[in-house]
C-alpha cells in the first residue's frame, strides 16, 4: 500500500453533503472551499435516498452537478458508497435486513447504520450501489479515491447473523469438537451436538461464555470486512487505478480488528473526535493509525471544529484546531479532513460543527480553517520523511476484546486504559512510539511495552522472547499472557506465556479497592498479585514483603498499576517534554499546546499555542 | 370559559373510591365528609371493571347508591369517565389496543394507563363508556362536573400510534415533501418517499432524527386531545349544562401541550404534587394553572397528605397542607382538592395518603382536613378578584420537548429548570408572575422573562419585539430564538430569531463543566457563548473579556446561568420577601411559610407558620 | 431430619467437574484429594449435556469411571441430577421451555439457568434424566448423597409459567373473589372477571400490583419447590436410603421460602459467598442455615477459595479458608465444601478460583486447603452437641419480599439491612443467635428480636404476645406489624397487628434524608415515626417532643434506625467481643479473625488469625 496517486501534496477538506442543501449555495460552498484551499471532499456519505430513490431507480443528476462543480473549482472527491445508511424503502422492502439487538429488539430506520450487516438482501443492495455508482463515474476527472461505507461498526443478532457467525465458526475451528473444546463447552453444559445450536450471545439468565462473546466478536470484524471488500471488488473492477480506502473510528468500543483492515484498505483512514486531553489523545489516535498503516502515510478523514466530552460539545478554543491538525500531520497524516464542510441546520447532528459553522464564513471558525488552508502546502516537503519512533507498544484488538469480558477478578481493568498509560507516559516525556502487532518483527526498537496483553499466542511469546534476547528492553504489564487466543487460563502459574521470559511465577491475584505504598514509596492501585521470583530479582515489594515489579537482564514486570511518573521513572525517561516534538529526517514537528512561550531545537522560540516546522538537523 | 355554574364557592374533598370499601363504610365517609365541610368529590376515576364488568355489561346499581348517598350528604359530584384504566378483560378481548414501548415491548395490564390511545378498539370503548355514564347520570342532582379520564399523558409506539401519526403528519406538513424538509431527511438518508414509511420513534441504532421526535411529542399531546374531545362530544351532547373537564399534571415529563388543552376544557385543573420545596413549587404549579386558564378561575384537583421526594413519602408537617392548599387558592385555585379521601388499604399507591389516613379520623391529618373545610367558605368573597401580576415568563411545551433531544451540545441545560429559576427569583423576591403564550399579548405586564425558549416562531419574535418597541423591559436568557418551529438552526448567529432585538451575535457556544467568574464578580455555570455586541452594551464580561450579559435599551440578554441571587440583581428586584403575598384587589392573601413570626401589609402578625386572608388596600 | 447416614464425621470437598478435563488429569485428581483429606465431592452438577447427549440417549461410560475412580480413592459422591444447565438441543427441541423476561425477551442458551421451570417439556425432561441416573447408580457404593439440581433461583414469565401462577392461585385463594380482595384489585379498576385474565407481573405502564407481586414470588419459589419434589420422589422410590438435598443460596435475591424448602430436604445445604466483611457474613448466613435446619446439622455445600466483592474477586487472604469453614462447622456445619475442586481453565466462572487453582498444587491455596482437610477429622466429636443460643431473630422472606415493592414510604428501607443490623450486633458483641420463623415457640430465648418484619399474621402476632406474656425480653423495630399477609395495611394505627403488645399507636411515618438526634444523644436516621404512647414510656424521644423509642414492661419498639452502637446499649449488651466464641456443650470454637493475639476462656491465648476447639467448661 502506497499512498495514492491523484492525491499530492496534503488534502484538505471535508465531508461535503450538498443534498442538505438548495442548489444555490453549492456555489457558494465551491467558492468558499476555494477561499480555504480545500482540495478534497467526501461526497455522498450519506446519499442513498437520494441516488436510489426506489429499488433499483437510480438518480444521479444532482451528483453529476456537484462533481463537475467540484472539478471546476479545482477540488477533488473522496466519493463514498452510501451503505451506512439505507434510505427507509429499504427497510419496508426488507425487514429481516434489520439489526436485532442481543436482546432480540428489532431496530427500526430513523437513525443510521439499521441494517444487520449479514443479511443477503443488504449485502446484494450495497454491492448494486456502488456498482451503479462506479459505472456513472469511472473516468469522471474529480474522481480521487473511493471511500466505502462509513465508521464500520454495527452488531446484529438475528438469525442472518447466527447463520454467517456458524459459517465463520467452521471456517475458524474447523469441527464442532474444536469449538467445543476452544469454547470450554463443558462448563455449565453447553455442549453443541450440532452447528445450529450455536447462537450469537443472545440475552441469556446469567454470564456469557466468554469464548463465544470473543469469537462473535472477531466474526463482526470479519463479517463486516467481507461487506467492505465486495464493494472494493466491484470498484476495483470498474475503476482499476482510483483508490478505495474506508474510515476507522476510536472509542471504547473497538469495532474492526485494524491489523487484518489494514491489509484491504489502499489507504488507513481514520475519524478521530478528542475528548478530555485532546493533545495526547491525538497523538494516541495519530500513532496507532500510523502503525496500522505499517509506518506508511495514512490520513485523518474527520475531526470536528468542535470538542465532545460526555455531557458537554464546545466549540475548539482559538488555534486548536491547526494544533491538533498539525500533530496528525507530524505523525503521520497526508492531510486533515473534517466532519463537515458545513454545519446541518437539521438532522441528529446538527451540533456538530461544521468548517463553515451556523454563524456562516464571517466567524473565527472558518476564519482558522482558511488560514490552516494557507499553511498546508509548505508542509509536503516535510512530510516526505517517516516519523521516527524508538519504543514500540503491543496493539491487540483481540486482546481487548477478551478484556471486556464479565466475570474477570476485577471491573477496573481495561485493555484501552492499559494502553493508553503506556502511550501517555512516553508522549508527555517526548518518546514518540510506534505501535505494533503482537507477532510484528520488535528488533528496530530500543524499548518494547506489552501492556495487559491478556491473549498472547505462542508465536508471539516467542517474539518477545527473541527481541529480550538480542538486548531489547521489554516492559509488560499485568495480566499479559495470561489466557491463549481462545480465553482460556495458561496453568501452571500466571502469565503462562510468559514466565521463563519474566522470570517469574505468579500465583495469585488480589485485585484492590484502596492503593497500598511500595517500597520504594510508589502508589500502587487497581491491581496487586502475588508474585515469585524465579530467576528475576524485585524492584520494588508490597507492603508484605512480595516483589511487585521484578527485572530480569533487560525485563521488566510490572504486577500492578503505576501513577504516570512512576511509570515514566521506572522506563528511566528524560523529563516531561514541554512542547510536543516529532522528527522525521532533518524535519521537525513542533505544537505548543500550553499557555507559556517554549523554546525548541534550533534555538526556535513558540509562542502559547504556536507551532513550527523546520529544518532542524538532529542534535 | 367562566367559572361553572353549580359550583359557587370553593370546592373542598378529593376523589372518592367507595369501590375499596364494604358498603358499610360508605356511610361513615358521608358524615366523615359533613364534618369536615366536603362539598365535591370525584367519583368513579378508576371504576371501568365495575361498571362494566364485561364487554357491554353495565353495573350501575352500586353508583348510584353511592351518588345518592353523597347527594343526600350535600356532597356534590364531579364524576369521571374512567377511561385511565380499562379492566383486564379489555386487554384480553383487544390485545391490540395495549400500549407498546419504542423497543417494541407490549406492555400488559396490572397497573393503570395500560392502552394505546390511538388504538381504534379502545377509542370505542371510551365512548361507550361515557355515553352510559352520561345516560345513567344526566339529571342526577348530586352531578355537577364531568371528570374525563385522569392525568393524560401515556405513550405508545404501536402500529395503531404509526397510523395515526401518519394522519395527524399528513394534517401538519402537507405533503411528504415538506415533512422531508421539515424534518431535514436529508441528513443521513432518511427521506421518504412514501408516507407508510414514516414511523414513530422506535427502537433505532443511534441518534434519532430530533424534528421527528419533536412531532411526535406534539401528535401524542394532539391524540390524547382528540380522545378528551369524542368523549366531550357526547358528555355535551347528553348533559349540555354541566361542564367538562380533566386534570393536568405536573413533573419532567410534559406530556400535553397545555394551551391547546385548554381550549378545549371548561375549566382547567391540575393536580400537583410538590417535592423538594413545596411552597415554591406550588407558586409555579399554580400560576402556570391560571395561565393556562387565560387568569379565570381553575381548580386544584388532586393534592396529598403526605409530600414524595425521589427516595421518601412523608406525612406533611403541622399545618402545611392548609397553607400549601390556600397558596394555590391566592393564585387562583376555586378550593383544594385531594387525592383521595380514605387511603387505600392495598393497591399500588396504600402508602399515597388520604384525607382519612390510615390512622382513621382520630389523626392530625383527619383534624387539619377538617379545620381547613371549616375555613374555606370564607375566602370565597376575596376569590373574586383576579390576581395581580406584574411580571410575565413565557412558556412553551414544545420548547422544553425540543430541548430534551439528545445530542444538545450540553447535557446540562434544561427548559423546565431555566423557567423554575425565572420564576423561584420572582416568587422569592415576592413578585407574582403570569405564564404566557409566547404569542400573548404581552403590553400589560412591566417585566416579561424569556429562558431557554430554543423554538421560536417569526410571530413570536415579532411580538417580543413590539414589547420591546413600547417599553417593555425584557430578559432573554441562553438558547432562545435559536431555532425554528422544527428544530432547525436559525442561521448566520445566534439567536436567529433574536439577534437584532437584542442588538447581539452570537458566534458560538461554550457549554461547561466548572464555573467561570464574571468581571462583576458573578459566578457563571453550565453554558457560556460567545457574543459579539452588534449595538448592545456588556453588563457583565467573561474571564476573556467578551460579553456574559448585555443590554439593548430595555432588553437584556443573559448568555449564561446565573445564581438566584445573581438573577435577582440583574432584575432590579427588592429584598427577599418574608412571607407569600398575593394580592387580588383589595384583598391581600398571605400565606408564613417560616419559622418565624412576620408583620405584614396592613400591620398584621403572621406567627410562624401561619396565614391571613385580609382587606388591607395597597399602600 | 437426621444427619444423613453414610455422611459420619466431617464433610470435606467440594464440586467435582471431570468433564471439564482430560481423563488423565482425574488419576492425579483423586491423588491429591487423598493428600487433601477430601471425602466427599458434588458430581455432575453441570453434565446433562455429556449425560444425555441428545434427547433420551445417555452416556454413562465416562461417570462410571469417574465414580469407580472416585470410590477406589475413599471419596464418596453427591451425586447431582444435572437439571440447572439443560443442553442446547434442548432449547431447540422445546424453545417454549426457555425463560421469559418480564419485559417478553425470551432467554437464549449460552449461560446456565436457561428455562422455565414451570414449562412441561422442562419438567419432563428433568424427571427423565433424574430416573436415568437413580438406575444407573442406586447400589453405586460411591454414592452418599442426592443433590438436586444446583441453586435454585430462576424467574420465568412466560405462557407456561402464566399458567402454573394460576393454578398455584387457585390453590392459595380459593375464588377469583378472594383473589380480588387478597390483591385489592378495586384499586386501579384492576378486578378480574375471569382466571385467564390474571398475569405475572410483567412489564406494564406504571407502578405495579404490590400483592401481586408478592404473590408471584411465592409462586416461583413454591414451583421451584414442585420441580424438587418430582425428582425426589424418583430418587426416593429408587434409592430409599440416599439423603435427598440441594443448595440455598444468599444475596438481596432471595429466591425461595426457606422454610418451606427445609421440610422437604434431608439436609439444609448452603452456597455462601461473603464479600465485605466475610467473618460476619460468614456467621449470618451459618446461623440462617442453622434456623432452616431447625437446630439440627446441615452442610456448607459450597464455598469458594476467592473473595468476590462487587468489583474484584481476590484470592482470599492466608487462613481465611480455614477461619471461615470453621465458623461455618461451629454454627453447626457438619463440613466444608468448595466450588470447586480444580479451577477451571475456560468458560463463564474461569476465575472462581478451586481448590487446585490455576497455578497447580504447588501453591498456598492448595497447601491451606490440604492443612484443613488434616484437621477436620478431630473436630467430629466437638460437633455432635447442639449450638447454643440464648437470642432468637425473626426471619421471613416472606417479610422481605413485600418490603421490596415499588411506592413505599422509602427505597432506602430494606428487611435484609434490617436483620442482619440485628444479627451484626449480637455477633459483635458474642451473643449467639438463632433465626426463627415468626410463628416459632419462642419460649427457649431471653431475648427476641423482629426486625422489620412489615408482614405479620394473627397467628406470629398472638405468639409474640404470650412470648412477651411470659417476661420475655422483646425488640421489635419499625415496619414489623404494619401489613397483612397480603400485604394490606392493618388499619387504625400503625403496627396494626403490635399495637397493644408494644403499647403504642403510630399515626404517621415520615422517613428522614439526614439523620436527627435524639434526647439521648443517639443518632436516629433513615426513618422517623410519630409515635403516640399508649401504655409504653419514652426511652428516647425526636428532637418535636414525641417518642422514638418506648418501653412496655420488656417490649421495647424502635422506631427509627440507630448507629450498631446505640442498638447494642439499647439491648444492654457487653463489650464487644474480641474474638468469635461458639459454645456447643463443653465445646468452646474460637476464632481470632483480628490481628492480635487474644486471650480466651479456658486460659486459651490465640494467635493472629488464629482457632481453637477446646473443651473448656461453662464459667
Amino acid at each position: 500500500m502506497r499512498w495514492p496517486k491523484g492525491l499530492e501534496g496534503l488534502c484538505y477538506g471535508g465531508d461535503y453533503n450538498p443534498e442538505q442543501w438548495p442548489e444555490k449555495v453549492w456555489e457558494e460552498d465551491v467558492a468558499l472551499m476555494r477561499q480555504a484551499g480545500v482540495n478534497l471532499v467526501s461526497v455522498g456519505v450519506f446519499s442513498w435516498a437520494r441516488l436510489e430513490p426506489a429499488e433499483g431507480v437510480h438518480d444521479f443528476g444532482w451528483l453529476d452537478r456537484v462533481l463537475d462543480l467540484l472539478h471546476e473549482g479545482g477540488v477533488r472527491v473522496n466519493l463514498a458508497t452510501p451503505t451506512a445508511s439505507p434510505p427507509p424503502w429499504f427497510s419496508l422492502a426488507h425487514p429481516d435486513a434489520l439489526a436485532v439487538a442481543a436482546d432480540g429488539t428489532r431496530l427500526t430506520h430513523g437513525s443510521r447504520d439499521t441494517y444487520c450487516v449479514a443479511a443477503p438482501p443488504y449485502r446484494e443492495a450495497s454491492v448494486r450501489i456502488a456498482r451503479a455508482l462506479a459505472e456513472r463515474y469511472a473516468g469522471h476527472p474529480a474522481l480521487a479515491m473511493w471511500h466505502v461505507h462509513n465508521e464500520y461498526g454495527t452488531r446484529c443478532h438475528c438469525d442472518h447473523a447466527a447463520a454467517a457467525f456458524r459459517t465463520w465458526l467452521r471456517g475458524r475451528h474447523g469441527t464442532l469438537e474444536a469449538l467445543n473444546d476452544a469454547w470450554t463447552t463443558a462448563f455449565w453444559s453447553q455442549h453443541y451436538s450440532a452447528w445450529e445450536q450455536v447462537m450469537p450471545p443472545r440475552a441469556t439468565q446469567y454470564l456469557p461464555n466468554p469464548a463465544q462473546v470473543l469469537d462473535f466478536r472477531r466474526f463482526l470484524s470479519d463479517e463486516m470486512l467481507a461487506h467492505f471488500r465486495e464493494q472494493k471488488a466491484v470498484l476495483r473492477e470498474l475503476t482499476p487505478d482510483v483508490p478505495v480506502t474506508t474510515n476507522f473510528v476510536f472509542g471504547d468500543w473497538v469495532p474492526v480488528n485494524q491489523w487484518d483492515w489494514a491489509k484491504e484498505v489502499d489507504l488507513v483512514a481514520i475519524d478521530h473526535y478528542p475528548a478530555e486531553n485532546p493533545p495526547e489523545e491525538t497523538a494516541f489516535a495519530a500513532d496507532l493509525a500510523r502503525g496500522w498503516a505499517g509506518g506508511r502515510p495514512w490520513l485523518l478523514m474527520e475531526q470536528a471544529v468542535v470538542t465532545y466530552t460526555g455531557p458537554r460539545m464546545a466549540a475548539k478554543r482559538p488555534g486548536e484546531i491547526a494544533r491538533l491538525s498539525l500533530s496528525h500531520i507530524a505523525r503521520g497524516s497526508r492531510g486533515a479532513m473534517f466532519f463537515q464542510w458545513r454545519a446541518s441546520r437539521g438532522g441528529s447532528e446538527l451540533w456538530h460543527g461544521g468548517m463553515v459553522p451556523h454563524a456562516g464564513p464571517d466567524s473565527r471558525i472558518f476564519r482558522e480553517i482558511r488560514d490552516l488552508g494557507g499553511l498546508l502546502p509548505a508542509l509536503a516537503e516535510a512530510c516526505e520523511a517517516p516519523v521516527e519512533a524508538t519504543a514500540a507498544i503491543l496493539w491487540d484488538p483481540e486482546a481487548g476484546w477478551a478484556l471486556q469480558a464479565p466475570g474477570l477478578p476485577s471491573t477496573e481493568i481495561g485493555y484501552l486504559e492499559a494502553v493508553r498509560q503506556a502511550h501517555r507516559v512516553l508522549y508527555r516525556h517526548g518518546v514518540t512510539a510506534d505501535f505494533v502487532h503482537p507477532s510484528a518483527d520488535l528488533s528496530a526498537y530500543e524499548l518494547v511495552i506489552v501492556p495487559s496483553l491478556y491473549l498472547i499466542s505462542d508465536d508471539a511469546a516467542d517474539g518477545l522472547r527473541r527481541y529480550a534476547e538480542t538486548g531489547g528492553t521489554l516492559l509488560v504489564s499485568f495480566l499479559s499472557g495470561v489466557a491463549d487466543e481462545h480465553a482460556r487460563i495458561r496453568l501452571g502459574g500466571y502469565p503462562g506465556a510468559l514466565r521463563d521470559l519474566l522470570g517469574v511465577r505468579v500465583e495469585e491475584f488480589h485485585p484492590i479497592g484502596s492503593p497500598v505504598t511500595l517500597d520504594t514509596g510508589e502508589s500502587a492501585s487497581v491491581w496487586t498479585e502475588h508474585v515469585h521470583l524465579a530467576g528475576a530479582r524485585a524492584l520494588a515489594r508490597y507492603p508484605d514483603g512480595t516483589p511487585a515489579i521484578t527485572r530480569s537482564g533487560r525485563v521488566t514486570y510490572l504486577s500492578t498499576r503505576l501513577s504516570d511518573e512512576a511509570y515514566a521513572r521506572l522506563l528511566g525517561l528524560g523529563p516531561v517534554a514541554p512542547v510536543e516534538l516529532v522528527r522525521r529526517g532533518e524535519w521537525l514537528f513542533a505544537v505548543n499546546h500550553g499557555d507559556r512561550e517554549r523554546e525548541i531545537p534550533g534555538n526556535l522560540l513558540l509562542p502559547p499555542g504556536g507551532y513550527a516546522v523546520a529544518k532542524v538537523p538532529p542534535a
